[in-house]
């Protein structure tokens, strides 16, 4: 049991006001934790995109004041009631989707998509009651994702955490509570290359690299780098992408252009743009017979996938994965288990880093698209 | 070695000189099989709509004077030089898409598309060296997906027979030949619903009534028969079929019909139409997490699969399979076991039985659309 227990917590957190503004560093408070919630002292966050898309708020109803941030690792802090498998001082990684264990999807052993606490980009306030568990003055500021990472404590449903080996470092490790899980599950737990296997990743950002990191894990011979962007290629040989294709460099539909490459096409493609035709070309760019390729990226609501059903007859399987298809609780703690036995490389993801103070440097990267992942530190 | 070994054959065939025009029982001359080839005496074939399909000869090339048929069971005459494995005597099955064993989809354990004997429409002779084997007074007699069946005699590549088990009765086990092994392991081999599962079936034509007979197999607790012709579903019963649904009588997708029917989805649906938007609601209606479409239907060549990406985003799979994904001389003998053993029910699919001098009758109960698959006898 911590002193704090049962107590309002003050401490210092990154709240956002308005849309596109610089993040501000004040003083709020936070709430102790609800029936099934944790709260949680957070030691190191990571910058997503999905951060600075809300925090852009651009083509969304933006929902303000809010604290941002998903990806991070802390210690907890105190349980509310309820709570079981958590405890003062446990190490977790925060999750933006959540595992509650009951519901038809978590009792599946295909699906993660908690019919509880999956994500829900809309809603500002904790699922028990409706609050929110932050506060400046009287003032409640809203929740993101249900996990506010961008705050010395947060509150978070017990469902959203992974307890993880209290042994494997939170400033590298914290990378792992989103878009890193998300390529290499991707690649890992739906696409499933054989050792040998031909793989193209589409989009070569964070979550692309991870596919491909997926990819080297399960000792493709062949990892194919799609992207429009030539600047992402140098970066990507750390990740052991084999070849570079530049859609932008061929007057022919890049499938075709890969087609070609590899004898009729690859065994797996794994797509990480959001990009609609990307998705496209990511399906009819494997092999008929046994080829299949799997959506990541988030595309625009008008997008519409169209392809010929022949693509389809001719023995090609199409999936798409949310978070990898990792159930939270259940699956990341052996993913940060592959980490300390060395398989899984993350250091090469973690580009930046930053105090807890030069928050909105993380922002200015991201938006300059330069580097990877910027670790924030509580710590300082 | 049988006498007529190496010696021209006269027997009679049925021939399609026009489009749509009774054929003709007449004599042809059956030339010896070449090298990778084998002579068959045809016991009973059975009708299948891709053979009305390419008689009628609506929007493609016609090739006439054509020998139509493909699912068919007979006993090998004789075999050409360099086959091994089927000898004089052996019964087997003729299968309309073929299995070298030597190119990477036979290699692979996934696909049966083999790259030499891939099912090929528009060839009318025989791959080897470009000539038909059939002949009436020396004009050619086109060939039909090398199978050509409505013929006492046929010659046949030895990649494209099934030896079975000489017990089973070819005028049960010839209609595995095509459509119902592709619907049977449409769902078996690709769908693979588990014990309990939901389990959709659009289309209740023989290739649907086959899948739903998969799905019955394998224990599937409820199967929905979807079909926009409700003659379709006194019949569908005797199948397994549990539940009807036919999307004229709604004014909503029959996707979402189905998600409210079953609670969000359902676990696996198979595709038989050939109607592409049947093919989007057979996508869009298995839930989200772990459901699974798979196509069979082979649709008009303007059609275009259309989807929104969150579809397939939130963890649906979508597959295609031909000829069920059985690989014809490997897979297909257990299938005919599967019927001997009596797991599998055949004769339900057999309506009605004529003679060879009948054969048009068989045509004429087809574009009428009356039962599922009428045996062609060339005993009596
Ligand atoms: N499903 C999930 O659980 C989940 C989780 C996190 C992120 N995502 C999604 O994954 C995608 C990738 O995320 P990220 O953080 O790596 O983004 P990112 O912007 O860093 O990377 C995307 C890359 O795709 C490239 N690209 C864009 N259009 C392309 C095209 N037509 N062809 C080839 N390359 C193209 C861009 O140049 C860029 O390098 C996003 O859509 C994001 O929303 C999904
Ligand atoms: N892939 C293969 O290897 C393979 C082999 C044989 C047949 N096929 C294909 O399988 C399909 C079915 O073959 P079949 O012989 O059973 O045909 P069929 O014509 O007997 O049956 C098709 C059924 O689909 C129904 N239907 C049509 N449009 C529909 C819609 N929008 N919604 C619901 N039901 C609809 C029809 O009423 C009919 O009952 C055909 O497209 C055929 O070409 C594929
Ligand atoms: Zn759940
Ligand atoms: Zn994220
Ligand atoms: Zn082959
Ligand atoms: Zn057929």
């Amino acid at each position: 049991m911590s002193i704090t227990a049962g107590l309002v917590i003050r401490c210092k957190a990154a709240v956002a006001w308005e849309a596109g503004k610089p993040l501000v560093i004040q003083q709020v408070e936070v709430a102790p934790p609800q029936a099934m919630e944790v709260r949680i002292k957070i030691k190191y966050t990571s910058l997503c995109h999905t951060d600075l898309y809300f925090w852009e708020a651009k083509g969304q109803s933006p929902l303000f004041p809010r604290i941002f941030g998903h990806e991070a690792g802390g210690i907890v802090e105190s349980v509310g009631e309820g709570v079981t498998g958590l405890e003062v001082g446990d190490h977790v990684l925060t999750v933006f989707t959540g595992e509650c264990g009951e519901c038809s999807h978590c009792k599946s052993e295909e699906s993660n998509l908690c019919n509880l606490l999956r994500i829900n980009t809309d809603r500002g306030v904790m699922l028990s009651d409706g609050k929110s568990r932050f506060s400046i003055n009287g003032t409640p500021i809203n929740h993101f994702v249900g996990t506010s990472t961008f705050s010395e404590y947060t509150v978070v449903h017990s469902g959203c955490l992974a307890k993880i080996n209290p042994l494997a470092p939170l400033n590298k490790v914290c990378v792992l509570s989103c878009g890193i899980s998300t390529g290499l599950g991707a690649t890992l737990n739906v696409a499933k290359p054989k050792k040998g296997a031909s793989v193209a990743i589409f989009g070569l950002g964070a979550v692309g690299l991870a596919a491909a990191e997926g990819a080297r894990i399960a000792g493709a011979s062949r990892i194919i780098g799609v992207d429009v962007n030539p600047r992402k290629f140098e970066e990507a040989k750390k990740f052991g992408v084999t070849e570079f294709v530049n859609p932008k460099d061929y007057d022919k539909p890049v499938q075709e252009v890969i087609a070609e490459m590899t004898n009729g096409g690859v065994d797996r493609s794994v797509e990480c743009t959001g990009n609609i035709s990307a998705m496209i070309s990511a399906f009819e760019c494997v092999h008929d017979g046994w080829g299949a390729a799997v959506l990541v990226g988030v595309p625009s609501k008008e997008a519409m996938f169209m392809t010929r059903p022949i693509n389809v007859l001719n023995e090609r399987t199409l999936k798409g994965t949310f978070f990898g298809n990792y159930k939270p609780r259940t699956d990341l703690p052996s993913v940060v288990d592959m980490y300390m036995n060395k398989k899984l490389e993350l250091d090469k993801f973690i580009t930046h880093q930053v105090p807890f103070s030069e928050i909105n440097k993380a922002f200015e990267l991201m938006v300059k698209g330069e580097g990877l992942r910027c670790i924030i530190s509580l710590e300082d």
